[in-house]
């Protein structure tokens, strides 16, 4: 199979032919991944920090000329599209950082201690070494935050692991550039050349999940896409650890205070929910709100809004099958729809029903309906919010609008905390700041694996695995553990 | 169905009938840990310390008499099982410690900084909040130490998780009377009923890890029976993290320089190999050494051995099997059989093969034969010894004998680092040291996630998830969360 670039915009294909990496194409990838993960484990921290800030400088010196081309790939937007680029590099510099500071060590060590045990022990030192190859799904709506250079790949590349990036078919031709950009840095400071590659089609994904040579996989997409390859990743003779993001609806909580500023809200809810044509894993699907408050300020605002435009004939639809089913679904009626437009154009959705028919429809009202269309649940009784928010599914991201001192400010904060890997104060759940204490994940179905983040530091552990040496001379320590072990003099020496 | 307990060494019956937990039994367990779940994580962590500590010292009081039930049950000696219960113990203060700890803080907190994103962001907290109620399986060769008040149980309990124990069938009175002092100890703390139980019974088992309530489960067993309830928490409608520890071959590997020290080595491998009788999943199954150096003296060390007494009867027979088809594995003899005792008493097996029929026959090699079995691979070429330990499989420890100015010294431990979880030089590995940076885990099939651990302070966040909090006022955050963060004052307030 092959495939071109489709202008989403306009429905034309444009560009070169990317044909399905082939077979014996994928065994030499896999087998350059194998040969190079020993040396690019070895290699020292810093050696890899100055790799990933090389990528990251490449990316932004062609800055506007990446945003453009992903902008045709996937009419998001030029503007959007550049601050992405920013906020990629903004990350691979974040893990350059943390590779540089001697704050953060992936050391232990227990000094020995005379006698029997148990208060006796001996010298142990525990280090964290990298998994080895690590297969990369990227996601069509962060054309370059969450696919070839994003965070998937800079944590795994950061911890030490060579990465084969799947490229997502709406946007081959940003993958290839971004994959370039990548390869050049990476051989400006060294790397071995199998510590990256970039591979493409479904059966090319399907083989790295289930090929003994990979020994971790990072996913962001769909659920049915990444509940079948959780399946193949634990269904192995060697499991291995399967991250992937399954998508989420985000709800948002307005208590009787919050609705107060029902304008604000509404207008504030709207924006968060058409960004990006309403393509986020964040995105708030959910509103939940005093009867009669928010709901026709909500309307209002979608009807000033754009829809903008879908990434692809297939999310295209699927928006509209969601749309129609959600639609269908016992007390929910449509409030307010956008006229559609030309080709892909996203139609705004804004949907209504009470809280006694959510919590009687809980489980039909939680299919991620992934584009511009919203359900607010208008509640009477604060219990029946409260008890409709415990039967979501797990999420990403859930918010809380209200007033600090309103008793049920704090109930709602709870039951957010309870779903959700994220519970966000009087904000919106879109635009996931790129920090160290981030965590963007959250319990199933949001992620496969609600311990663990694919944004801020910690990512990196997603990737490492601990090993105790037991009275171990430091001379006959590994290379690779000794590049994972920052010395005073490292973290200064190349500064 | 119901069992007794039955004394290995004479095959007898005794004591009271434990019938194995029925369905609705099992629906009070889990509703009540459920129900104890929210009260439980609430709980500060200076508390959940107090109750670890209560626990200890129960166990402490009643050490002798427990170690003198297990021996009746499990013939292990009563001297190994005293030390066993001062191991659990110490384990158990181990992890009040940590929670006692200003050190160990489960809070990660990045200060908002003004401006646009990437480099603006919002004042984000990640902090660690229990997943909920655990099952435990504990296992027969650790009636403590891995069992109803063992590792597991100690390191949820202390992230704030209830625990549900399913005991094992070879010491279900030792299971009983160590249950006993957990919920009194429980009691005593005020922690919620439900926070504790245990189980009986292969569908109980089976119920835990397939049921809604459950929300994450340790194991330590066999190979087939982890690897079956690992698929039932994968396949889950929600898959939960299943913490399995399923069993290894612990390979020995001598450089030609540890090979001079032959008597010595001889001795200290057969004394691990019969340790238990054999009955240690970091029993070292494999010893590599040059041809002509060490065979001899081990197999004149294991004639003076005793083998010990197995758990029962199923441990017997599998390994009788196992060590009847190793011994049809194309260039394996064996070079030393103990004769046969009365009742479940274990031979000593000792076998030898040459590394050219090992590499070529490294599958067959590694089938985990449990008990006093071991194989010896000699070696001509060290780069045949490297090449086969490259052919192993995930193993929980690998150990060095050697001297530290060997080049093949290191060669040796970074195979054994690619391996294996940990990595022992000129010791043995028998005997985990319970220790803040113990690393008790290893690839697969050793265990079922190598990135964690079932002994040492990191095994707590097996059942820690994390959640960032967004622009959240203090007087916000829910319990569960204030009570996983150690203030100074909580950290004094008590001693």
């Amino acid at each position: 199979m092959s495939i071109r670039s489709v202008n989403p915009r306009t429905g034309a294909a444009f560009g070169p032919e990317f044909v399905d990496t082939t077979k014996s194409e994928m065994e030499a990838v896999l087998d350059a991944a194998v040969a190079s993960a020993r040396p690019w484990a070895a290699t020292a921290r810093v050696v890899r920090a100055q790799a990933l800030e090389a990528i990251a400088d490449r990316l932004d010196a062609d800055g506007d000329a990446l945003a453009e081309l992903a902008d045709a790939e996937t009419a998001l937007g030029a503007a959007r599209l550049s601050g992405e680029v920013s906020r990629t590099t903004y990350q691979l510099r974040m893990f350059a950082s943390l590779l540089r500071s001697a704050d953060v060590s992936w050391d232990m060590h227990d000094e020995a201690v005379a006698g029997a045990p148990p208060a006796g022990r001996p010298d142990l030192r525990r280090v964290l070494a990298p998994l080895g190859p690590v297969a990369v799904f990227a996601a069509s709506n962060f054309p370059f935050a969450f696919s070839v250079a994003g965070g998937d790949t800079a944590s795994a590349l950061a911890a030490g692991c060579p990465v084969i990036v799947k490229a997502h078919p709406a946007h081959p031709q940003t993958s290839a550039a971004v994959g370039a950009h990548v390869r050049a840095a990476l051989d400006r400071t060294d790397a071995p050349a199998g510590t990256f590659a970039v591979v493409h089609g479904f059966e090319a994904g399907r083989g790295l999940v289930l090929d003994s040579r990979v020994r971790a996989a990072a996913f962001t997409g769909s659920y049915e896409g990444g509940r079948a390859l959780f399946d193949l990743a634990a269904g192995r003779p060697d499991p291995i650890p399967f991250y992937g993001e399954l998508g989420s609806v985000n709800p948002v909580l307005v208590t009787p205070g919050g609705a107060r500023r029902s304008a604000e809200l509404a207008a504030g809810y709207v924006e968060s929910l058409t960004l990006g044509a309403g393509q986020f894993c964040t995105n708030p699907g959910l509103l939940l709100a005093p009867r009669d408050t928010v709901l026709d300020a909500v309307a209002a605002a979608a009807a000033q809004a754009r829809g903008g435009t879908f990434l692809y004939e297939g999310i295209a639809s699927r928006f509209e099958e969601r749309a129609a089913s959600l639609s269908k679904v016992e007390g929910v009626r449509v409030v307010y729809r956008g006229a559609a437009g030309s080709g892909l154009s996203a139609p705004v959705v804004i949907m209504a029903t009470d809280a006694e028919s959510a919590l009687a429809n809980a489980g039909a009202l939680q299919a991620e309906c992934f584009g511009p269309a919203g359900i607010v649940v208008e509640y009477n009784d604060p219990d029946d919010a409260l008890a409709f928010v415990d039967q979501l599914h797990g999420c990403l991201v859930a918010t809380v609008h209200g007033d600090e001192s309103e008793p049920l400010a704090a109930q709602f904060v709870s039951a957010a905390a309870r779903v959700a890997g994220r519970v966000v104060w009087n904000g919106w759940p879109t635009g996931v700041a790129v920090s160290p204490a981030q965590h963007h994940g959250g319990p199933f179905p949001s992620t496969t694996n609600a311990l663990h983040t694919s944004v801020g530091a910690t990512a990196v552990y997603r990737f490492l695995r601990p090993i105790a040496f037991q009275n171990m001379p430091s001379r006959l320590m590994p290379d690779v553990v000794r590049a994972q072990v920052l010395t005073e003099q490292d973290a200064v020496g190349d500064r």
